[in-house]
């Protein structure tokens, strides 16, 4: 049980960190006013800025590059496309990696560590064909192209995913694809040229092993953005979320990923990894949170005192920092679990943060903001962005009542239960 | 401590409830659409749309106009615009029907009782001038105008009132304007045209007699409004909420409600009612999330079962049950005592009420976003935006912790405390 | 909805509390003293002390008795043994009363008005026959004797009462009855001589048609006291819980109330008001706990202040005076909607406060306890005694898990749900 | 921030383990059993059990002795009264030890490793004189005697050490101690016959360096056990707590630990290893509790299906198993940190998880008793108790507010908060 990064993962980590501060951090306001400029008219903001590709090219010079790229299974890309031309990390290493970037909104996308790219990218590598991974990994991995992931459905309850009822058909040597999902995270972007969709291919087979994942080239025929949603109000462009019918959609029985029938398992290995990602940049963010709290909190007079020193509020940054260190330890042991032995191996311990990070991270954010008073809710400070990327991840990748179920379930085995 | 409406106020509140299903509602969905769509460049989202003109035709036509208005301070303004021309209505009359229109975002609109419009049409006819009542007032009760309340400030913790600091300097016979204000509601509306501006007058004063009440007209020289703010990314056309700045802003000196120095107490007459009316509204607000989750939970399947009978739900729809029971009776009671003696006769309970209202709506909203999915996230159905509401009214009228400190320092005085 | 009590109520409360300040709370250290000697070896702890029939004689001398008795039901008791001698009281107007009760371990008992023989004479006034009231209502009434209520059994899941399974078999004229019970409140009393006791009788009827309610005099040869029961460690001497045996025990048919096969029903009228009563009582124990605290508050210092201006304490001052304020109007909402028809009329109102009063209770002590050091966990200060008082009561008459699921049930089926 | 166990750890972790399920806990109901009937008059509860001495043999024959003593400290006295007459261990390898040793109540005192004997150990061993371990620390290395620790005071807030008030005057060779203490752990047991007293010796010098602490032997003239006070109604024979007067109390200066006025430093050195060590032992109780709490929500069954499967009580499970392991992991960083650098180094670590452990703990075993119905409260399950043990330790060692006092204070200190 050591959580202790590597040295190569602490000298990463320190990079990334120096990176953030002296880079992403200060460009931060520009970005957000460009984004406001181009929502109310100044332009599209579903079109990349140009400052993202800046920032990747001196990221990617200085080797801070795809640091995701999970070891052992990262090939022959990790020379081209890997940090520092080097192999990839383990969970354990990039976990405090991942903390870093997850307080700023920019930083997983300088760094081409973003969701669901990552996880796209993951699938790929390790389930990809030959054929599949020059077609769709490399320009993922060089930032020239971008992908989504479509798994929710809005006409089930998607958090249990046998429901899944896309439908992807085999005839011959093609596979027929028709239904809508939503939710599909980075559907809107202008470079969005590829996605993974997750699709009922035989309902009469076994409940893990009905769905197939089928790459669908976004140009596919029959493929149409319905409409882009908003979470709480905000579109997240220029990756935003997007509702996607499929109607007739054609593509070769080639692009299934490993074959008919593996889309559970499949799954099962992008989810973990990417849990993890998403706990521990939920880590950070919380961070952030609380030290705009604590400066906002000692800056910040009202009758007659800091801020920090009326009512509860020492109390709430005690409780803050004891929640955010708990449950740093909590998702560092995850991803230690996860190098062990696989998904498989952790599946309580993944299911375990997926629950507690962002039920943390939102009631340290909601602090932070309550001490802000109206700037809290304003996007003069990223508080309001960062409370709804947490809620929003009680619900993506698996609601928290879900979550629990799985950890019960596997704590009630221990005593013999069936399920 | 009877909290049973009259029968004229069970009358109302029927024909409101009726009203609210056979028009309001109804018709919200296109009135989104169409704000989306303007939103989106169709549009001016800050001009009003001719729906709310339309039903408050129909409104004042049923004699459902300006519900709000108080018992025994409506004077001759009953006859005129008052509902069914008749008299005004006790706080616990008006109560429920408060709860009704807090079930869609347009009702308060529709029936002229919306803030800030209503709080400031209290000032007016509380403490108001003839001659200013029937250039402001009158317009108001009419709809034919808006008004902005400006109170709080950035640059101060404005949740110590004491602390604000835009400055009103009596020069003869007129009144200078200098500083800034935000979080204005209402000053975003193109029919926007007075201001109620808490303003610092003679710092010299003892802390409760040092700031003044001033009405400025909208389109007075030196007036101007930096930017509108989005709260947790809405901006809710086409109110809003603007940054205003005042730059040698000059009105007569009539133009002070009541006088110099009196600021606080027509704030106190003011806030009152105006955070029962809030209060009110969140229990309607949470009312309706509940019915949501029930029919969301009662029809949606997943794992074999309707959502409401998975994990815990069940015993969340009991304690949403429960909570909204508890905080309406507090609500009530609180409404029942300002009845009974006035703001200085319920100052603990209309603290408490602003403390426990917007925390349970706030709760009973999270479990209804939770139960319908990515849904609850979007504005297909309308959670997101009330939890917004309810978020931002833990802030709005004083923060949670300023009412737990005057409710705790109330509690305490009953053993000799002095503060 | 009017809570208002009733001149005779408020006159009846104001004498309570006066007579519980003046005689009960000065006695109340020298009575505890007393158990505490007897449970050291000085006594029976068992036998009822001297000082309660004393009390009793004075508080009765003022007509400050049976003040339970249900309006309606008190029949030709009311003079005899009534308040003043006069008619029962609602429950609306008992309820202020039961709070004021609630402050003091003692004072129920020295009112005649402590569980479970408060519901036993309901029951016997409700349903007995003449027999029956004369034998074991009026020496009751009288505080002539002591009663215990049999109904949780330890083998089974008693929260589902259909799981009962002590028997009760019809042979001729007589009533045989075999089983176990535990949690008997009440019959470790020197003065106990009466048992009602929930039995299966006819095990091929209808859910609620199986049980029946069994008067079984204390001396009846199989009836055997196995042992008391600690609840937290405290026996409640004189009183207490027991773990009750009966074997074979005999009794004529005419002990059965009402007739096999009502239980169900009895229970139910039984415990609407029981419910009531118990929740009043907990609204006074937690007054009772945040007294003690402001005035601990108040006058211990550490670190240079008074402790309740240390940290969040004034916060839990505020949240405490919330929380007994919305939770004693949901209880007096409950007792008015009881009043107006009854306990078939109120099933989601008694078991909302079922689930609210003893958490709400269990907190605002909680920060008393806390507020008090050790001293709060000592028998100095009546606050361990009073928390455990409101653990015990998340269980008893129903765990808070079957109250939410019935307030779910109730409230599901507004949108058709069958159960 | 390696967790792991050493080898030497790992295996006595297990030998621990398995020693209190073969011997410990399958004699732990008779030993409940002898005392009940002890307190019910059979005898002397604060004579100790022949049993404990018994478990203590075969626990010291099989190595299993001591195990808490500090490495790098325990001297000369490793070889004769050390875990397998070997070197003391680190707070990381003695942490999962002390988790095992709280499942049971009597597993501490079987190992030797029962507060506050441990703590009075560790004072000896680091600061005291030959003479003082020679006369004191030995016996109780070898269990012939025990101690108690005196700090609380009853007169002043102890949460705030600088308000000790006992009096230790030094008069030429000698030290008069006068005043009054309670909450002295350990002070009821017959083979009590040292307290190590904290006691203020010289007003005058700056806070920290005001107190002694002063070895004070049992016997000596003037010290009185005034009474044992309960905790929750439970006194925790035979060890116990008590209030404890001194007066004109006289020992030798010699008796002062490490020379006057240095009580502050001892005491923190005290209370670092023994606070990790109580919330260990927290983890045990709460996986002890959650054990229970899943066979019986297995095992019984209610409305037709198991409990567990009832309500929210999976999501609990979930819930439970989820905060058990977060805050497992924020104890052994802990007790990492103050293996890295001491007691100064982990200050803000300590005080997180003395608030984190007991809260945790409460919680979960609340659950579990919920889940026992009556039996939850009763002592057939050791559910009640452990709750109180629990509860207990959110007073002792410095109330929770007093370690997120301490821990926000070193969170703000990072942004120049002087305080």
């Amino acid at each position: 049980m050591d959580f202790a990064p590597s040295a190569r993962a602490a000298d990463l980590t320190e990079r990334v960190r120096a990176f953030i501060r002296a880079e992403i951090e200060p460009a931060e306001a520009a970005y957000h006013r460009e984004i406001a400029a181009r929502r109310a008219g100044a332009g599209d903001p579903w079109e990349p800025l140009p400052l993202i590709a800046e920032l990747r090219a001196k990221a990617r010079a200085q080797g801070l590059w795809n640091l995701f790229l999970p070891a052992g299974h990262e090939g022959p890309y990790a020379e081209r496309y890997g940090t520092d031309g080097g192999a990839g990390l383990s969970n354990t290493d990039y976990a405090p990696i991942a903390e870093q970037t997850g307080r700023s909104f920019l930083a997983p996308h300088v760094f081409n560590c973003n969701a669901p790219d990552t996880g796209n990218m993951e699938v790929l590598l390790k389930y990809g064909s030959a054929e599949q991974r020059e077609r769709w990994l490399e320009p993922l991995l060089d930032a020239r192209s971008r992908s989504a992931f479509c798994m929710t459905e809005p006409d089930v309850a998607s958090s249990d995913a046998t429901n899944m009822a896309l439908r992807a058909d085999v005839e011959g040597d093609e596979v027929v694809v028709n239904g809508r999902k939503w939710w599909s995270t980075g559907v809107g972007h202008s470079d969005c040229d590829v996605l993974i969709v997750m699709a009922l291919s035989d309902p009469e087979a076994d409940r893990h092993h009905r769905h197939s994942m089928v790459i669908v080239p976004r140009d596919t025929p029959g493929v149409r953005v319905e409409r882009m949603l908003p979470t709480m109000g905000v579109y997240d462009e220029p990756h935003g979320h997007g509702e996607v019918s499929f109607t007739d959609v054609r593509v070769p029985l080639s692009h299934v990923v490993a074959g008919p029938g593996r889309a559970f398992e499949i799954a099962q290995g992008r989810l973990g990894p990417g849990r993890v990602h998403h706990c521990m940049r939920l880590i950070g963010l919380a961070e952030k949170a609380l030290e705009l709290a604590c400066e906002r909190g000692l800056s910040r007079v009202g009758f007659g005192k800091p801020l920090v020193d009326l009512g509860g509020n020492r109390e709430r940054v005690a409780d803050a920092r004891i929640a955010i260190d708990a449950t740093r330890l909590l998702v560092l042991h995850a991803a230690w679990k996860l190098d062990q032995g696989g998904p498989l191996h952790a599946l309580s311990e993944v299911s375990q943060i997926k629950v507690a990070a962002p039920n943390m991270a939102q009631q340290v954010i909601d602090f932070a903001m309550q001490l802000h008073g109206g700037a809290g809710l304003s996007d003069d400070v990223p508080l309001a962005a960062s409370w709804v990327t947490a809620r929003a991840l009680r619900l993506a990748d698996g609601p928290d009542e879900v979550h629990r179920g799985m950890v019960a379930r596997l704590e009630l085995a221990k005593y013999g239960a069936r399920r």
